[in-house]
């Protein structure tokens, strides 16, 4: 029988990262090593407190089926987090919590674009928002940023591209796959933009507590996630808790309203001994996520450190994420191509710079936040190989 | 600022007992108990050497990102159910994982068919599926079922609905919300119309465990879902994981990729530390699955003993899942009216059968997965009432 699937189906992509993976593994299988720097994940275990609390919340019995829009306890933890760490108190009903971030660019994006209008995001970019884009036939408006501008997009090159069919910007600070983290004048300029247009602003701070130079600004406080901004956030990256799936917006409550509707839909609700959980780890937010912060730092320094070797690699330390966007061009290779060669002649895995974007062309990304002597040698390696 | 929804948003509605639900919370602010009949959640708590198996994962670090397409050592488990319990040995390439058994009805569905293209299914139906054919604008096809045909839909009915824009048929045997159950008869019979006329079948089998009487045959068995049928199947009944949101689909390999990627896109993976928990609880299921299923089979005796006692109230005893769907025509009232006079005189919460669609109109569901005592009282109530 010949699978006859719906036109939205032909438009499901895969990531291309998965590509490489898949490479990686057959080589793998013939009995050799490899050093893995392309998956998103860290290292590090999330905090033993927060397992202990998810634990005594399973055996007290907060396995049944929970609010779609999340449990009031978590809610309203996320509250006080806004209200201590941005300056601002959303009402309760701005809050809705999901199955990781992740889900929400799918669902805050379906719910605020028509099939053919435009979102203004840079290039390169996180994956999922390309994958979002092609499945529901939205036009990606790119804006091309390298490592000499500091991955970041002027507020003048978004006002070139705004027409009438321009619903959205996202701004993702910091930044994955490149570490870019946006400057308060600069998001504030792009928030004008945004309200002299009448558009939304989907704000990605899934690594705002990895910041290593500067701070954190969000686009959130200028109006209180009221109006026109969507904040996502999550407990992957802060805690080191990927593969739990727990992440919440904050947004006008229409638009939460919506995507409540949308995740009873699609997932009925997050399990609610993992929500118990994830209220321990706000409440210890601070302590639990500077941990993390001093260790990714070190490693970032180890990293750049090893890679500034080569001469014919180019990148500028990021203040963010846990992510370098290398340029390889010097090398006389674009991103693809070094990658290949990466796995087959020094054994490390990176992701090639084109899965996040036509001006990726020419990079490698690699996640830094691995064990320090891997690091080390990886790169190290790394370095070797492009001379 | 007005908020300026996509099409889309504006097709997603919510699920109409969720209405029910605020009128009852509405009344408990003031003090008043209720008795609540009207979630598809049980009383039972999940067997205790699940919980401890989540515990040990997780205490062992199993927190990280995982395949989207499920663990292998899940989906190996998954094979050896089918190959035990079906009879047949599905690849592992045919097994995808997913956050629920719910998210694959929005996945599938909308991989398969096309905007303004049919499905056929039973009127009422599981509120999920008019859900879904709502946003994606999908032509749900109905087969009106009543008590007094036992809530099935005959091959008949569904050959005089085929038409060239028919992509799929639904059975959901036992069915929610009306405990139906199909024979082995019938769905060979509706096999063969699938497959006649090229068209896929769901196959909802998410109460397969919970049948009093006759026993369970699936569509699956007729072409070991490798050409047209797709089984949807899950935790949260068959072990009282309902807020666990862990499920599972068998189907034709490329249909399963597709599941894969489009998890992928929207909430990367599941939980591998509850996914290794799922392995235990697939691997001792003979034994967990009968406790629950000997207790609801005592309760849906009791019900229907209690509700018997009622001349309007008009329903034959369910031969599967963990509902009756009772119509309340004989007291002059339709469903809702029915509801909203139980609420206020008899402290007792249903669900208006409206919810699952038009020929659910002069029915209320009611699970009598519930506390015996608390069960007792609550049909008497409703008895009481009806007259």
């Amino acid at each position: 029988m010949k699978m006859n699937f719906s036109s939205f189906a032909n438009r499901i992509v895969g990531q291309s990262m998965f590509k490489i993976l898949a490479a990686a593994q057959e080589i793998e299988r013939t009995g050799k090593k490899l050093i893995h720097f392309e998956i998103g994940d860290t290292h590090l275990e999330m905090p033993d407190i927060v397992k202990d609390a998810a634990i005594k919340s399973l055996k007290a019995g907060r396995t049944h089926y929970g609010p779609s829009i999340g449990e009031f306890s978590l809610r309203s933890a996320i509250v006080n987090v806004i209200k201590e760490d941005y300056g601002f108190t959303p009402d309760i009903s701005q809050i809705a919590v999901a199955s990781g971030a992740n889900p929400l660019i799918y669902y805050i994006i379906s719910i605020l674009v028509n099939p053919g209008e435009e979102i203004i995001i840079t290039d390169p970019a996180f994956v999922t928002y390309n994958a979002v884009f092609n499945m529901l036939r939205i036009k990606g408006v790119y804006v091309p940023v390298g490592y000499h501008d500091g991955f970041r997009f002027s507020p003048a090159e978004i006002a070139k591209r705004i027409n009438k069919k321009t619903r959205c910007i996202i701004i993702n600070s910091p930044q994955n796959p490149t570490g870019a983290v946006y400057s308060e004048r600069d998001i504030r300029a792009i928030y004008a933009l945004a309200k002299k247009h009448g558009l939304y602003i989907i704000s990605d701070e899934i690594y705002s507590s990895l910041i290593y130079e500067g701070t954190h600004f969000s686009a959130g406080t200028l109006d209180k996630c009221r109006e026109r901004v969507i904040i996502t956030q999550g407990f992957s990256k802060p805690f080191a808790m990927t593969g739990w799936r727990v992440g919440y917006a904050v947004g006008p409550q229409a638009i939460i309203e919506k995507i409540s509707l949308l995740s009873q839909t699609i997932v009925s609700c997050v399990p609610p001994f993992l929500q118990d959980a994830c209220v321990l780890a706000l409440d210890n937010r601070k302590k639990l996520v500077k941990g993390y912060r001093i260790e990714y730092k070190k490693l970032r320094d180890v990293a750049c450190h090893e890679l500034a070797k080569a001469k014919n690699l180019s990148f500028s330390k990021p203040a963010g994420a846990f992510y370098l966007f290398i340029d390889v061009s010097k090398t006389g290779m674009d991103g693809d191509a070094f990658a290949k060669l990466l796995i087959e002649k020094a054994s490390v895995v990176v992701c090639p710079g084109s899965g996040f974007g036509v001006a990726g062309k020419s990079y490698v990304r690699i996640c830094y936040a691995r064990n320090q002597d891997e690091l080390v040698r990886g790169c190290a390696a790394i370095a070797r190989i492009a001379g």
